[in-house]
């Protein structure tokens, strides 16, 4: 019984913050950690534009009340939870995560906070730093084989520490900066790959 | 958004060895941690046991499948996972819990693990020493706040090195021999004493 570390966005549910682009017409709010490595950089600029635009929390909760699991997401959860103890590891926040960890039976999840104010994000609380890595060192001190799967640059520590790490879904720059990582791009391939490992 | 860590058996599910102390009319497996603390002396019993009268992993297995979570527990279940990221921390096995855990929607389970040789339980592998005090403390170090619940003494250390620790339906030897932890019989107590203390 292995523990199986997955990213969240672009993984099992769409980017959230591309939608919210979307929704609001902004295209800075386009930009992901695929763009930006730096994640404070990406974060920071999120804030200060939804300073300028006074975009309250709840308008972007509604936009991820829109949003539902990749297609084959939760089927590939349901997979994963029978064979490994799944841990979602993600850079994202629980204010804006927990309905969709509603629509995919609740797995465990280990992300971040958002400070909020009169419904206005004022800041963002990272637990800790290298948050993913630490994550897979912490399943390890419990003596667990890890298994890892993401999709970008904030995913490769947790993949590095990791006894076994994938990319899935990544774009060509994070898949070229970082060969070492077998790729899937469909969920049936990252089972094999699990498979495999395990 | 803290961590819960749960015990399993006589919290969310009934004890296993006693159903199967029941089927097979054989007593001694009656015994729990409630009765023999030292964890290793009672399953070195049990094994001496199962071996003596030849019963297979199935017969277990089948016992097991027979079982259903208790009373109110998947409803709390449902509640906490919506409240907290919820870790079932047991000295039970993988080999034996998976069923139950299908009954209760996977949650996150840090258990052991069976060595199993054609169908017979020949030993078993403690994933660590003090493996709950060392699952909060993984848990601590990602910079989590840690509320756990059991109900006896394998429990006791998890509930120690908890930020905040409740026994749950213990039974009076061990809610005499460590009072400063709150004691709840009903969920809907210990979900009180849960919201008070997050």
């Amino acid at each position: 019984m292995d523990v199986l570390c997955l990213d969240l966005e672009g993984v099992l549910i769409p980017e959230i913050w591309p939608a919210v682009a979307e929704r609001t017409q902004i295209a800075e709010l386009r930009k992901t950690t695929r763009d930006i490595p730096v994640y404070d950089e990406l974060m920071q600029m999120r804030l200060a534009v939804l300073a300028a635009n006074d975009l309250p929390l709840t308008l972007i909760q509604q936009v991820i009340d829109t949003l539902d699991p990749l297609p084959g997401a939760a089927a590939f959860l349901d997979w994963a939870r029978e064979r490994y103890q799944v841990m979602i590891i993600s850079d994202t926040f629980y204010q804006f995560a927990m309905p969709l960890m509603a629509k995919l039976g609740y797995p465990a999840l280990l992300c971040h906070k958002l400070v909020v104010e009169n419904d206005r994000i004022v800041g963002y609380r990272i637990r800790q730093p290298d948050p993913k890595r630490r994550s897979v060192q912490a399943f390890k001190s419990l003596r667990y084989r890890v298994l890892a799967a993401g999709d970008s640059y904030n995913d490769v520590t947790m993949l590095e520490e990791a006894d076994a790490g994938f990319l899935f879904r990544a774009p060509d720059n994070v898949r070229a900066e970082f060969p070492q990582y077998p790729h899937a791009v469909e969920y049936a391939d990252l089972q094999r790959l699990l498979e495999a490992a395990s």
